[in-house]
């Protein structure tokens, strides 16, 4: 574990992450999450709201027996006790003391239009649900920490009550007042302007009782994460965000961004860098367990956030890749990619072809083939950006017509069917010649394309045992609009492993069930083609 | 047509845009979306690269004869003269003029490291081709700007040379000298000291030629909003960015999020409030055309924006919409919307069972039970989120069981097959009884869910000809990955459309026919259910 670091990394995906649309966690998928929060190194988990979120008690509950944290501290979130009881009697806040966990950060109003229409309760009230709250479980031996809800709006609003409700969690034990923009309506100036002088007022308070001014921010200008900054950079020491910027709306400050802008660009030690290295990997692995597909254009760790494109720009990176790159990819663990697209001039597709071990500086002619081929292709729907495979595929069927023939396809077919509101069964034929013979073979699977790659490789098994070590891993589908009247195309991406890599291949047709027939069959056979298995 | 504002709103969607990993526009795209953006009323559209991109040049001569632009003017973009060579005889710079844009904007090197590395010349010659090339298209009567390459890393390496090649442009002509953070490294309060200090030093130049000070951010650092905001703040009136954050790498700035942040939040005055109001409908507009799928968590125009999930937020929602919105969603032709999601309380379902048109105040027996019914079915994979009318079926089914029963289904049935690797034909039959006959329908189509579309159509057609006017409009595949060894689910949202309206119907099943066919057959129930056609 590093020493305390000057600044509280908090990360708020399995609570206030989860409120986004369309994502649903199960206990099983925050557990996961939780264990990689922890491999990044972030200072707190907030696991979600035990007692009123039944999902997250159990969380709590499982998390104390099964979760080994090694960096990160759990945080249990909840609310202030209700107005007019007192928080020892407090169902809810009990439940935050049964969780276990070692943090309670509990949100209150801060706004007084809040306290009155939504709350319906007075502003002395609300204070008092502050201050009881707080020291009950101060007393009870957490560490509490405040998000003061809608903060920038009720500064506005009533600066000098929004100022008294930090105040009081200070006064009774709170370690983090986190100044909420809720709404997310500020502007990094403006967020400035508030936390200098939250920090000034809260002065005395702060050095006796060392609280911590937090941030916490969502995207609804745009500007979630230089709004975060701009609050570091006035004197908070206490950051919230979720990863891949996860939440309700627009989503909250993406945590990765702005470690990694204060680490990378302004020297903050905040991960260790050996962690920080793990960013992209990490980032990728909790959208596999949300099913939320990552956004490609993500900074730093996005797929696309070192991939360069313009053939004026590869040439350039031939020369040296400092001049494009604002940072070292590997620093978060991406790598720098040159993308093959119709964009592209001579020099990425040199480049893509050296990446494939093949060496085509003295083959203009070819490039310049290939180059044509790929805008064609791409004109029909193709992308060889996500399909390093097929691009490898087309440049050695390009450089030698009629090779990579493992076996040749004569017919294939997949009937699905269902009785009445029954569960539907696939289930393909494929007829191949491979080895000199004619092999008919059938596959049944829970879907088309499952059901073709299981007669796929039962057709092929007896020529190339080396079949069975691949597996289908991934399938992506769009579906391309159609411009202008032709009929819309649908693109399959299909990953295929073979235990130890992976590779993917794209299929393109107005049928999706053929597009995913060629991306299952190139995938295929670029794993014979990479383990060098001879053609029978 | 608005008088001159006081800042340019320059896009760049056509240009810098097309360089985002998987993006392909044919000039049809491209006079499709140019179209859009006048309608928006931005000021500028930058169209391409003529000379260098064949593409362009074809661009710009049909742009002449085929677009009316009302609003926008044209820009071309390219490079300055060649090193070594005059601007008159240059082909890449005569090839600017002849595509007839009013505007050329030319991209110069002003970091000493890439003249000398990347274009290999002199500082000298470099400034040279910067003045030549200006004052000849200046000379040509053509109005220009200049995109200042890499700027920021070239003013914190050798400050002097920047700020010498902008003057040189001013001098020689230039109307505009945009600041560009190429690599998006940059940080907000970095960009406003550069911006400020920019201004300060083109002092005299800016009085006696009116040149402005322009911002062309990217996203590397997730900070191109704010960061062309600090830039207006500094003293920047002309604003470079691409509808939907479109561009290499992380993308350029997200225009419409600057634009609506500096009219809504700062009152400048940009785009006509009206025009403003079209937004959300024209970013998607947008998206359809370039077939990337629209991110629902965009700020401003985003599906999400205005999506408020918690069901803690929704009880406030029903007191006051502004105490959980940063502005109104109207502005911008967005709407708020409340999802129903498990993280829903009954306050979320009661207003989505109103939305639909059923008031369930006074059953909370029936809300809890709907409750239990929604958090059961996401955790299967369904998403009410983006599928309100499977919600109101699924409410209407809940409060009277075994109604909406137009037609029960017996079987269904698609096979899809091709040889060798020709074309595949998908060909569904279904057996369904309405009208308490059996109907027995095949169809054919370009893909499975095609077929079956048009197989389900012909069987019921003869007992209710209203299907006619249904038709499918959209169709969206996702894979759920499969968590801890369970397989993988599939969920299909479907867009079906009475001419009118649309509505969209999710289903969810392990075999994507399935799932296809469930989300088909709802959407043609509540088509039904929707035009009050009788059960027959």
């Amino acid at each position: 574990m590093i020493t305390a670091p000057a600044l509280h990394v908090y990360d708020t995906t399995l609570r206030d992450g989860a409120q986004q649309e369309g994502l649903n966690l199960s206990v099983v998928d925050k557990l996961a999450i939780a264990r990689h929060l922890d491999e990044l190194g972030v200072g707190f988990i907030e696991g979600g709201w035990p007692g009123a979120n039944p999902k997250d008690t159990e969380f709590f509950a499982r998390a104390g027996r099964e979760l080994d944290l090694r960096n990160a501290t759990l945080a249990a979130f909840g609310a202030t006790r209700r107005a007019g009881s007192r928080a020892a009697d407090d169902v809810l806040v009990r439940a935050l003391l049964d969780s276990g966990a070692a943090v309670v950060t509990l949100v209150a109003k801060s706004h007084t239009g809040h306290v009155e229409r939504a709350l319906r309760t007075t502003l002395e009230e609300n204070l008092a649900m502050v201050r009881d709250t707080v020291s009950f479980l101060h007393g009870e031996g957490r560490r509490v920490f405040l998000d003061a809800e809608h903060f920038f709006d009720g500064y506005t609003s009533d600066r000098a009550y929004a100022l008294e409700v930090l105040r009081t969690a200070a006064e009774a034990g709170a370690e983090v007042v986190a100044l909420c923009d809720t709404n997310g309506g500020m502007l990094p100036g403006q967020v400035a302007e508030v936390v200098h002088d939250v920090h000034d007022a809260l002065g005395g308070a702060a050095a006796q009782h060392e609280v911590r001014v937090g941030i916490h921010c969502h995207n609804d200008t745009g500007c979630a994460v230089a709004n975060s900054m701009a609050a570091v950079d006035a004197g908070a020491t206490h950051v919230q965000g979720t990863v891949n910027g996860y939440g309700e709306r627009t989503g909250n400050a993406d945590l990765l961004t702005v470690v990694s802008n204060l680490q990378l660009k302004l020297g903050h030690e905040l991960l260790e860098p050996e962690r920080l290295r793990e960013a992209t990997r990490l980032a990728h692995a909790i959208s596999e367990v949300t099913t939320v597909p990552p956004y490609s254009r993500q900074p730093y760790v996005g797929a696309s956030a070192f991939a360069h494109k313009a053939g004026l720009h590869a040439s350039a990176l031939k020369v040296d890749p400092d001049l494009y790159q604002h940072t070292d990819p590997g620093a978060v663990g991406n790598t720098m990619r040159t993308l093959v697209s119709d964009m592209a001039g001579r020099a990425s597709i040199e480049l893509k072809a050296r990446e494939a071990g093949v060496d085509l500086s003295d083959r203009p002619e070819v490039v310049a083939g290939l180059l044509a081929t790929v805008k064609d292709l791409e004109l029909r729907g193709y992308t060889f950006d996500a399909a390093d495979a097929s691009f490898e595929l087309l440049l050695r069927r390009t450089l030698e017509p009629g090779s990579l023939q493992w076996f040749s396809v004569e017919s294939w077919r997949v009937i699905t069917d269902a009785r009445g509101d029954g569960e539907a069964l696939s289930e393909a034929t494929v007829k191949v010649t491979a080895g000199g013979e004619r092999h008919v073979a059938t596959g049944e699977g829970n879907g088309p394309v499952n059901a073709l790659d299981q007669a796929l490789r039962a057709a092929l098994t007896a020529t190339y045992p080396e079949i069975e070590r691949l597996e289908l891993t991934d399938f992506r589908v769009r579906i391309l609009d159609a411009s202008h009247g032709t009929d819309a195309v649908t693109r399959v991406l299909i990953e295929t492993s073979d235990g130890e890599t992976t590779w993917e291949t794209v299929g393109v047709a107005a049928n999706i069930v053929e597009a995913s027939w060629q991306a299952l069959s190139d995938g295929v056979t670029y794993g014979l083609l990479r383990h060098g298995v001879p053609i029978r």
